[in-house]
């Protein structure tokens, strides 16, 4: 792959100081308690993304464009190693709310040495497209993990009995318009991104035809409203609804509701960041499983869209986030307050090469087992708003800011 | 779906008649004993798969075409259901083998009579399209047993550490020929079948278009000795090679080689139906996980067909069983002695209407995490062989005859 | 330990040779089927006790008495030694009924080639009072398996659906007389056994003096109706009645009932060796465990006895067998149909010396977490009703016939 | 039990705000981090320590002796409660580490508010004696949790990689003088408590006779060389050596070594209070399980004491805590820097009546499966060396400050 040398414009520093600044926003409003604790295996405690995305700097820039690098600690290469076994040990994913130290304060230190150093790094690489492209990937790993930091968040107020608020802002609204429900004919179509001086992740490329039946996509989002209908008509209980491993998952742990909401299913309430509020029957519905996306799909007697439909179909009908204002213009646009489950496992694009080096381990290891959502929530930095981009998660995971968009066949 | 109305020719009464006495013959040589235990949760022992495929006579034929129908004994729903929700309670799947009754001796008079009563029912509706139907894939679904028989009896002895053996011929040999590699150019494909009066199940259908980019892909399958060398140069100590939770699998389970392999890889024995052998080097690798073949195409630099790949080469490259002699005219044909893992992850078709009624069951609620696999094995019934079949299972599971063929991109 | 030479008494050889028909006798009515399975972890199936009490004479008999011994079969040796590390690897107690084969036809030959070696061997070792002592453990041995064969066999049987009878008699039946509380003065009392030419377990001895407080113990034991009260009045419900640990354990079991109870407690019965029988509400409740005989004392105000005070008792009151006829003379006789729990748990006492050698790991290693229990059951061999016999099982164990029998202090 | 009307003196209510100040005290050198985590199911957050012992005051001062009575904060009945089931519902013991919330600045809020109304309370009950007797108890209450705090701190601080040093001073020192084996004679002898007037758990009464056969009993504990040289002997690989289970979790765990000493056994270091320091050989080996010291017991040939023979012999040979310099005076004492297994399970005394009301739950519940450990640790408030004290632990723990202390049988 051929790339032009590029000068590391100030924009991408100044993108880096602001992406930067913004985790940290993020975490304003929290007591140093809430940067530690760990309700659910799959979250991490606050502080450790704060940590783990420096240490990402650390690993990937100052070590490899500044050798020799003495690292701020030596302990928390292992401590905030995620994954990337090319990197060394990584202390185990599930324990991390089992850790005091360091404290919320030395890894605020932590966070601004390694950024001044990167500051430093970056003015004298000012013309290494190695450099360029490793730091523009390190700024969109960050801002993956600001969404994660919602999440996580949202899990650790959430679970506590006392419900505790966050702050405003942050939650599914009423879509303005009706729904539209598009046709798509058969044929071939384009998928995955090509723009080669565009960013884009290695799990989204290459661009490649596919060929598509002819179907329908609707442009909203199942709301909480027609959900409890799913649920009142006993959705839960009814075996033909669920994929076999989903009815073990639902008995096993006695689910009957999506996460956030509370039990009494006669005055229902749902927590969101704002703290607990009734449920606004037409809002999106959120925190929903791909089992249960798909038994209520399969209970309309509709289905999922595959993640080629939703792509394709975002071309003529755009994603739209939440926090712009609906203009009667917007109708024909896709609401993306929530992402949405496709029924497409994640796999690998034909002709998928993986990242060299240590990225290698970045997406590729996790295509099994995985569903692909796409879109984009009220979470998700805007940037990250694109056609092409490709979110995964197990079919029974619901922390996440995860709806429901339904699809038919053309029959 | 109009179908014209078919005689129930003798031909189907006489493949009746045949697969039931199969399915004794293939337990033949085992000992009351065998009949009984499941030394895994998966397997299912051989006197309930005789007892399951009868139950499924009764309640989809007798109870159906003839009621009101007395079933042989109420207690057996319960107990040779596998998982029908519809059709009731169902005993744990992975308790079949606490149950000591029925006796053998009561089972095969279960059989007995039930036939008796379906060569009765059979006659009747001699012009029964829908009895004809249900008719056809009771004795589909029986063969589909006899391939789980086999799978299970293996397991049976051998996990016995006395290593008794089965009956002879049942074990891969050397592949005839040499390995020759078929590119295919890119384009729209078709996959799936449609031929209206000849058997399939629901998840073959329907026959579609999809778009291939061009690829190539070998016809014969990866060698024990290949696979030795994957072993011998650290393949299951290199984290690079795995997917994330298939490397937690072997970590966890100390998973080392492959399943039927003795532990001393110095002097390589390898446990068949014949007993324990010394290891063919040049015989196919079998009973290998999703796990482990993904990651050996990778260590190979090359990857696993998708299941589109694997059937559109099989028009030009024709699958052949091992019983036949290979003649120099095989040479550009599958080698199918083994079930081949793809990458795809076992999903519907595009426009797949899952069985009506009591078997809609029957295919869809597995497709999640589950893989496809693709070919036919030594122990699979001869009308099995067909390019449209779609078998599926588990990434860790290695209970089946599973193996390896490699493809890889045009580059 | 000096003991005087004896012979080999014809006795010891003609209890052998009943004892090793006594074992095939009880699994006279079983199907090759039944012997097979293992519904529990700690159940075994019929045909691995009677292999192991053989492997148990070739170990500890012929190998030890009769060097260089040839083992009837190697394999044997790990698959059929139940726990001693001293004598090599043993198969995992949990998947014994992972095993067809050896079949039961082999296992029934492998005695009586054994046994036939036995009987040489004890001729040769008339005066041989080590040899004599051996001989004298490997039958009480067999004893001790053969009341496991009846409570393994009733699980086989019971956890059917089918719930077929084993065969007559064996079943707790009405107490004759009324219950007699009767009242020991506090004092030092002698507990165990000392006879050094009578046989005992290690763990009875040696004899050692005790102070107990004054108490009052029963001499009948609960009855159904007794218990259904108990049930009837929330026992199961009320947390204060049960230990920490007992409550937890019915909690995430939801046990409501004793083991063999039906479901509907409005038409109350119970699964006997005689197959499914109406429940007698004067016949002792059966199959209990150690947290529900705590709770149903404490919900009686009153406690267990400890197995120092049942010992003394017993003194007073002798254990009385149900096949005995009751004369009014058993009127201040214990009942014995079942064991009863007694509050001790299973410790050493003081100047316990455990066996030498390989029996070393027969009693000792085991005397932690677990609760004595005392008397007998319809089970048990006669010889082994002993007052100072010392019976033991976890506290949640219930597939035992144990019983509740009460004590109280002195106020 | 008559007891004279008592004075709330002035003692008890200074000894109450020395303790409630203490257990500030003792969480002084923490972070907020520190307070939040749970490394293990067993360990409490600080945090929660300082609330639950203030949950205590409300529930069993407040809302009983001051009526109607307004909570605090309503959750934190529940979040803060313990195991009392007669008290309502409680927050998972295994789940303490997920909440932020409360913050450890409203916890301490908490504690102050109670503790203001607290004194108000005892001024007005100042002549009420089953308030001061509650008002005694809920004093030695937080006493205990100052002991669970400090072993809380310790895994909190020594499982985390960086190894943080909490304080100075708390570390087991090598003990002054020879060891001295005491004998006793058997006979009649009295245990447990009985003094009217003064204070002690249900538990620890009634005063009874038991009696005891002769034995020897060691008054220093076993130090980190002998229990070095037991692991350099083979000590964790001897199956003889252990109780069945014990074994089993040695397996299963991989267990090696003492809980806090480092992998590298040819430089063997300690986690301390201090931080990592060099093992001292001629320490007390500390932190060890039951199942530890049975087995180191056993490899010398020698056993544990009962919880009798070390009450009895600390009559003789008082229990001496470390923070005291030893005289020459103290060589016949106790080393009391650790807490000693005994071999004694759990259980009631005769005539064991558990605390009324609320309160039955502290004690009588848990005597299942739990070992009785005497004397005291360097974590023990000084007022809790007493020598009818009884201390128990499940045998595979090891968090607390627990050593070995070595007894025999007179032979």
């Amino acid at each position: 792959m051929e790339i032009e040398a590029r000068e590391i414009s100030g924009p991408l520093e100044n993108r880096f100081i602001k992406t930067r600044k913004q985790s940290l926003l993020l975490c304003e409003s929290l007591e140093v308690e809430d940067f530690v604790v760990q309700p659910l295996p799959e979250v991490s405690p606050p502080k450790w993304h704060l940590a783990h995305t420096t240490w990402f700097l650390e690993e990937l820039l100052l070590n490899k464009f500044q050798p020799p690098y003495k690292f701020h600690n030596e302990s928390y290469r292992k401590l905030f190693n995620s994954y990337y076994k090319t990197l060394g040990e990584h202390w185990p994913q599930s324990n991390r709310g089992q850790l005091s130290r360091p404290t919320v304060l030395e890894i605020y230190k932590y966070r601004q040495t390694v950024e001044d150093e990167i500051i430093n790094l970056a003015v004298l690489n000012r013309w290494n497209n190695e450099f360029h492209d490793m730091f523009e990937l390190a700024v969109n790993h960050e801002e993956q993990h600001q969404e994660l930091l919602l999440m996580d968040i949202k899990v650790i107020l959430g679970s506590n009995p006392q419900l505790p608020a966050y702050k405003q802002k942050l939650r599914p609204t009423v879509q303005s318009g009706k729904p539209e429900w598009k046709f798509f004919e058969e044929g071939v179509y384009q998928i995955g991104t090509s723009e080669k001086n565009s960013f884009h992740f290695d799990n989204e490329s290459p661009r490649h035809k596919v060929y598509l039946q002819s179907f329908h996509i609707c442009n909203k989002l199942i709301t909480n409203g027609e959900y409890l209908n799913f649920i009142n008509d006993g959705g839960y209980r009814n075996a033909l609804l669920w994929k076999s491993i989903g009815h073990d998952w639902i008995r096993s742990n006695n689910i009957k509701k999506p996460y956030y909401w509370n039990k009494d299913l006669s005055a229902p309430a749902e927590y969101t960041l704002y703290g607990e509020n009734d449920l606004d029957l037409n809002a999106p519905v959120s925190h929903i499983s791909y089992f249960e996306a798909d038994a209520f799909a399969r209970w309309m007697g509709m289905r999922l869209p595959t993640e080629q439909e939703f792509e394709v179909a975002s071309e003529s009908m755009p994603l739209v986030q939440r926090e712009f204002i609906f203009h009667p213009s917007d109708c024909g646009a896709f609401n993306s307050q929530l992402w949405v489950w496709t029924q497409s496992q994640y796999s690998p694009y034909p002709g998928y090469r993986a990242y060299a080096g240590e990225l290698n381990e970045y997406n590729g290891k996790f295509m099994c087992n995985q569903f692909v959502l796409k879109g984009g929530c009220i979470a998700t930095p805007k940037r990250h708003y694109k056609r092409t981009y490709r979110n995964f998660f197990e079919p029974q995971q619901r922390w996440m800011f995860s709806g429901i968009c339904l699809a038919k066949d053309d029959l």
